[in-house]
């Protein structure tokens, strides 16, 4: 599948030219002949008889720039000075940093801030420990924990590599709900191990945020770090993912009029966020679903089950079918995938039910080419923002732990999770609603605040009083 | 010690007086003749014949709060509303944030950000470790690690209780050396537990600052850790004390006119302070030095020595005095306390050499009333801030992890403490040096600069380009 440029290769190349000359008239030209795009070009400096000129350029890949590079490196005239990496230039130093809320100008600000002020404040705290989620930043604050194993479709790349995507998600966390996230990487891969320690460092923290750990051990991790803590424990891979499906399924099937107790789902990808979507897909009402993976259907007469394969071998395939995917997916009302790039193709699409409903996630490449599935299909879904229907977690985590740590909740139920995919589907109105429109945009400003309120509800709605509305303070 | 009013003990009352009468007028003088100051008096609104005024007050403590409140609850026609407390307003909510330094408007932004744009830069990372510095938050972060066993002197109260501290310390760092610290809290005091969590943390960050942990767990922990880690560990508690101590009593030392290897030293308290504080000046040059703990002078006869002990028996000491604390300060030139409020007086000042200097760093309360070591001793220095020559940590710690990250170093050693206590004590110019001038102010613009140098310079003045000075990016 061809991809188009992107600024996640743009490049600005510093290059001089004679001034005068035609030389930055073809610049443009030979850059789009070359399959590139200008997207800004900016003259820094007159020296002498040149101009030095920063092209900025999205490319579609590091190859592609490179050819690109080469190509204005022919131009007769033209001396590249530098190519720099606009992608790269954004993670230079990092993307996040601490900022201190409190003044510190004066030598009475530190002492309220710091000794000897601050012991009354500890001292409140070792007193009534629940207080700590009103006198520090506990009450906003989520540990962005991974080990580095199954970092976005990289995989084992180890916790030094991962940071860059846990800063991201911990950006977006303060872009998107005004949380306080932090990345821990974890220099272990041992689940007893990351257990104990996120264990160990929690109470800091009013919540966990588990990434790109690997399956089956994230099960095992999320499960028992959910028993051990009082805060809430979130694999945003399974259950940010399986919120976005249910929430973007619920709306498709307002598109095409059909009922999830009704339908006939086939599913391939039975990892992380396979299970939990089937999890949330049958605690929603789905009972017609059968889910493949590499070796096909999963059933009853697998000899390969492990305790995950089992739950789905049991909650699934009544009808014992033992065929393949393809198999699976003829006559079926929806294909949701989380597995693999390009295992289907538009004749298997064909052979769906009539007004079918197609959600290929697989990232970066899906499992069907979305140009040809939207030729059979009613509603298509991909992970990619260069095609209608993004099925992206930003839509989830944010609000949903918005709503965690505003109901000071101790944990997260299934019930909350639906809550927040039925609010998150109610964004879209009636008037909004259609084959291309059925999740918002991550920019859409009710989001986070509606995730966050159905949350925070099912949490049995107590909610924190922000601190300018907790007036009265008792002595510490 | 009486102590007097401050803004850590500061209250704001609200009340409602009698719009017209003498009320208002008397507010002021009942605070003071309480013992009280009024800081801020505001008429917030005037609501019929009333007016609601909120009165800002220092107090000595907690109880003489209540008493002011009391009197203030006495004068007639004021009815209180409520009484609320500066310090912990100041704290509510918690003192530090995340900040995301990178705009996230667009889904252009996003995409270069987070997914699909960072998978380059992990990618980076994945193939070069060290690129973590260069394209993560590493570069400039640090975890301040506390297990809760000993906050300030309040003792083990916990790891919840200790976070308002921690963030404070994190807020400092960013105040006065630009760097990202985040608190790490731990729920568990086991010395192998720590060891281990704070290994499999490491990887986000540049530096790992310990703090508030109890002696003598703090020494094996340090100890090993510096041994497993390739990013520098300190502990504040020691180190940074013990660098602040050697600057100011080499200033106090120049103030006198005598020499660190030829006066007698005297010291109180052979925990985590003094044994940090006893190395740092033998390595500088100190040979005739008695340290004292609970059971008198640590000595070579003594039956209850355990390695940390045992170190100071070799090399202290050496005519084998097997005295008292106040024996061992008769005739000393030099006393430093790390010890206990209140264990010597005026007289055992007076019997100390000609020109003494004398450092009663413990807190709140001094071994010795300053006022009383003031009437005999050439120099006094305290750990209060109500005093001249307050030794704060505040003057070492952000300094000395700004060279070491600037360094890239991957570890501390005794040269860089002495190289911080030297260039903090050479912020103090001849012309300003004097008894009560021997360490600069907390807020002196050229503290943090001179430390950061001197050690970035021990550390083999390796120093990272800032990111806007790498111009040259190379392809992910």
């Amino acid at each position: 599948m061809a991809t188009a440029p992107s600024v996640s290769y743009s490049i600005t190349v510093r290059l001089e030219v004679p001034a005068g000359g035609k030389a930055v008239s073809g610049i443009t030209q030979h850059v789009e002949n070359a399959g590139g795009i200008v997207t800004a070009l900016d003259v820094s400096s007159a020296v002498g008889d040149t101009l030095r000129i920063d092209v900025t350029i999205a490319t579609r890949d590091t190859e592609h720039a490179e050819a690109i590079v080469s190509v204005l490196e022919s131009i007769e005239g033209i001396k590249i000075h530098k190519v720099s990496d606009r992608t790269f230039l954004m993670h230079l130093g990092g993307k996040i940093e601490m900022k201190s809320k409190v003044p510190l100008r004066t030598r009475e600000e530190l002492s309220m801030a710091y000794t000897p002020g601050v012991a009354r404040v500890s001292l409140a705290i070792a007193r009534n420990k629940e207080d700590a989620r009103r006198l520090t930043i506990k009450r906003n604050s989520v540990a962005v924990v991974t080990d580095g194993s199954a970092v976005l479709g990289l995989g084992n790349i180890g916790p030094e590599a991962a940071m860059p995507v846990m800063e991201g998600k911990a950006a977006l966390f303060k872009r998107f709900a005004g949380i306080d996230a932090w990345p821990i990487c974890l220099d272990t891969q041992d689940p007893d191990e990351i257990v104990r320690t996120v264990q160990i460092i929690a109470p800091g923290f009013g919540g966990i945020n588990l990434e790109d750990i690997s399956a089956p051990r994230c099960f095992e991790i999320e499960a028992r770090l959910r028993e051990l803590l009082d805060i809430p424990v979130f694999h945003d891979d399974q259950h940010g993912t399986a919120i976005c499906v249910l929430a973007a399924l619920t709306n498709a099937l307002r598109v095409v009029k059909k009922d999830l107790g009704e339908v006939k789902i086939a599913m391939a990808g039975a990892g992380a966020a396979g299970s939990a979507i089937l999890k949330l897909l049958i605690h929603a009402g789905a009972r017609d679903v059968i889910v493949c993976d590499f070796h096909g259907a999963v059933h009853q007469g697998r000899s390969d089950l492990d305790s995950s394969l089992q739950w789905i071998a049991d909650n699934t395939n009544a009808g014992g079918y033992d065929g393949d995917l393809k198999g699976a997916v003829r006559g079926a009302d929806v294909f949701i995938g989380v597995s693999a790039p390009g295992i289907l193709d538009g004749g298997d699409i064909e052979g769906m039910a009539h007004d079918s409903i197609v959600f290929a996630l697989a990232n970066p490449e899906p499992e069907v080419n979305p140009a040809d599935a939207r030729e059979h299909a009613a509603v298509v879904a991909t992970g990619r923002s260069d095609y209608p229907n993004q099925i992206n977690n930003v839509l989830a985590f944010p609000g949903v732990f918005r709503g965690l740590l505003d109901a000071q909740a101790d944990g997260i139920t299934i019930e909350m999770l639906t809550a927040a995919a039925r609010a998150l589907a109610c964004v879209v109105t009636d008037d909004e609603l259609g084959p291309n429109y059925i999740v918002p945009s991550v920019f859409h400003p009710e989001v986070t605040t509606a995730v966050a309120a159905a949350v925070r509800e099912a949490a049995g709605g107590r909610r924190h009083a922000a601190p300018e509305e907790s007036s009265e303070i008792t002595y510490g």
